[in-house]
């Protein structure tokens, strides 16, 4: 008997779940068939990608799109566009859509993403935003922003300083724009304040005028500037509330096969994942966590529950980058940050090191700052966060590599990492920040 | 009462091991003098550079030395430079030096290096290179290539295709003489011959001739060309031989706190390692390996036998690149090479995946073909290769960490490694070339 499971949203995690769910059914000689209901247009594009594209990077919207509905379609899902779901009875296991259609499911995949968070203080009395200022997430969005930054001259004030916010202030001044970036704290808050203010400093380099610690919540601005609201995102879960169990946050919490109940699965930037090394659920909507926790999902719900693969938390691991002209920050972390860790009440220990990212003699060297965090019972390698020019960032991944083993510090300083001149020096600065912590320890 | 430890090489095993030495004598309490006999003139430099300078990347031969004499002096031990050892005995614990001066010690540190091997048919009759024929390996020979490469017409003959073949081969082409490789087999043959292909493309592509599966048995070369000799390096145990234990290749065998007998210590390119994944003893003279070993030794000469650190083996892991103009190609592995694991022979599966190092909508976006291996029988990996543009190397330290702990080809897959669109596609193409491989299996 052919099952029916309904997708809703057809992004990263929900293409990436219906996707590996057809492969597994097939696999399994199982029948399925996958609907999927998208409320736009555009399906599966990468929204890490828009400052990319307003900065001029990407050359269209059309570069981000990673699948197309043709695509989708021809590998066998019921890809149904502009056809927002609007009503969701998880007792009665339907779904209701805005043109009145009806549909049943054995199976439903929320996958609804997030949406920007708008406070009060952005919008005009009719709840609209005024002209000028809007957020980063959608391709509409990354249009209207191309429209309003025509004028090369016209101001913008980007509000955060979290991972859009500086990437799109990056984005902004690559076109031209004086820009000002305006936070709260400090810029990228969950660095050492050491490598934030490595990454500022970089910024103002490149010209960017930064207003820190400064309180966000009144839309005051130079006039004619354009606002970049970058305030964070929020799950999308409206469909499901009251019906299912959410987080205080307002998300979803599957298990690492996307189950959050009998028959309702979901994946992606309307969920929380587990943290492995906190062992609590966090809010971490990336888009390498979509595609994972949407593939696992796919494998469980297409094999009738004998997938194979299964999403096991996450690090927090990120990466980004602040580059404009000669002025360059790669910025990474993994694991936890110090706060997280607790360095501060001496909960944990840990050390900033500089070096290069190449052997000094040679061009390729870069000035690279790493925050090694390491608990001082065991030894247990908690966190690295990394601020540096070219070749620095990735360098994250063989951190985080240690942290999703649950290695030592010592691990990570002795182990036989990669070197050549042109890459690394003898010690490769990542093995030298983790030796002399643990010299320390 | 004061410990006297005499140090035979004053380079990267036996100055980590000097420095390290004092170090851990003062934090423990005991007296230590240190004696470091040096052959040459010149200390601490990095062997691996020279290709760069001859290259013209780096700027002297100065810019290659880590530690000058003064500096090592400064440090409290006592170097000689331009006093070669000639006589260990090692029932006496004495070292003669070239003026007849005889030294006693309590230890001794061997630390004497590897030379390159240089065959017969190299050689004329009287035992001596020809001209404009030699290796890569001192600084002196760097000095004699710069002048043997004065005229910029003058053709290159490369023998060996590993790593210094394939280095000084960039470095000629940076110059812009005319270059031939010659080989027995392919270029860096410990990669999977599709991976050895590309390398071999960026090469041809960037002007080089090669000359692959030759027998390398005779000097026979276009009039006035120059010959480099990067056959291979062979450890320098001469002194001990008869007197220690040596292994077939004549290297020493010390363990991990580079111990070879009571009073008799080793580290750096006359020595063997344990490779964790085979192991077994394997030569892999690296300054990787040198700085930590030798670092591991000092810690427990130094304080009695009580160090806290040790060198607890390697993974063959490597990295160099291939850059002339826009023809690039970094080349990465560790692990065990297919043939190593058996992937012919059906003990060990392997899969190559090709991908991009970033996200494909932007410039940073690089080709990059990565090869996994691992045991079909606990899915654990084996191994990793990878060549690409630039950015494709360093993810080889991921991979390592992994290996390090012993994790599966799953593990890498779906662990949460680092991506934003300029440094990685959703999945990181390293754990798309897991994944695939994982899939199949």
């Amino acid at each position: 008997m052919t099952q029916r499971a309904v997708v809703i949203g057809a992004d990263a995690a929900g293409m990436s779940a219906a996707h590996q769910a057809l492969r597994a059914a097939q696999s399994s000689g199982r029948e399925l068939e996958v609907i999927a209901l998208e409320a736009t247009d555009t399906t599966s594009y990468s929204a890490c990608g828009i400052p990319y594209w307003i900065g001029g990077e990407a050359e269209s919207a059309a570069a981000l799109v990673a699948r197309w509905p043709d695509q989708i379609r021809a590998a066998g899902i019921d890809l149904r566009t502009e056809t927002p779901a609007v009503g969701v009875d998880l007792t009665a296991h339907t779904v209701t859509t805005a043109d009145g259609s009806v549909l049943e499911y054995d199976d439903l995949v929320l996958a609804t993403g997030a949406e920007p968070i708008v406070p009060d203080w952005v919008t005009n009395e009719a709840g609209e935003l005024p002209e000028g200022v809007g957020p980063v997430k959608t391709l509409a969005d990354g249009e209207a922003w191309l429209q309003r930054l025509s004028d090369r001259d016209r101001p913008v004030l980007v509000l955060g300083g979290g991972y859009i916010g500086v990437e799109v202030a990056e984005a902004a001044r690559r076109r031209g724009h004086p820009v000002t970036l305006r936070t709260r704290g400090r810029v990228m808050s969950n660095l050492a304040p050491e490598l934030s203010d490595r990454v500022e400093d970089t910024m103002r380099s490149a010209g960017v005028i930064l207003e820190l610690d400064t309180q966000v919540d009144s839309l005051e601005r130079e006039a004619g500037a354009a606002v970049v609201v970058a305030l964070g995102i929020t799950p999308r879960t409206s469909l499901v509330s009251g019906q299912a169990p959410l987080s205080d946050r307002g998300a979803l919490r599957p298990d690492g096969r996307g189950v959050v109940a009998d028959g309702l699965w979901s994946a992606g930037d309307c969920c929380e994942v587990r943290h492995r090394l906190l062992d609590e659920w966090v809010f971490l909507p990336l888009g390498t966590h979509a595609n994972k926790h949407g593939r696992a999902l796919g494998d469980h719900l297409g094999s009738g529950g004998h997938g194979r693969w299964s999403f096991d938390g996450a690090l927090g691991t990120a990466i980004t980058r602040f580059a404009v002209g000669p002025a360059r920050a790669e910025v990474a972390l993994t694991g936890l940050t110090p706060a997280q860790a607790g360095v501060d009440e001496g909960r944990a220990v840990s050390l900033i090191t500089e070096g290069g990212t190449a052997s000094g003699y040679l061009e390729e060297s870069e000035p690279v700052a790493i925050n090694v965090i390491a608990d001082p019972t065991d030894r247990r390698l908690l966190g690295v966060q990394i601020v540096g020019g070219r070749g620095a960032g990735k360098r994250i991944d063989a951190a985080a590599a240690c942290l999703w083993a649950g290695m030592s510090v010592d691990d990570l300083a002795w182990m036989d990492l990669s070197y050549a001149p042109p890459f690394a020096t003898a010690w490769d600065i990542l093995q030298v920040a983790a030796r002399r912590l643990a010299d320390r320890m």
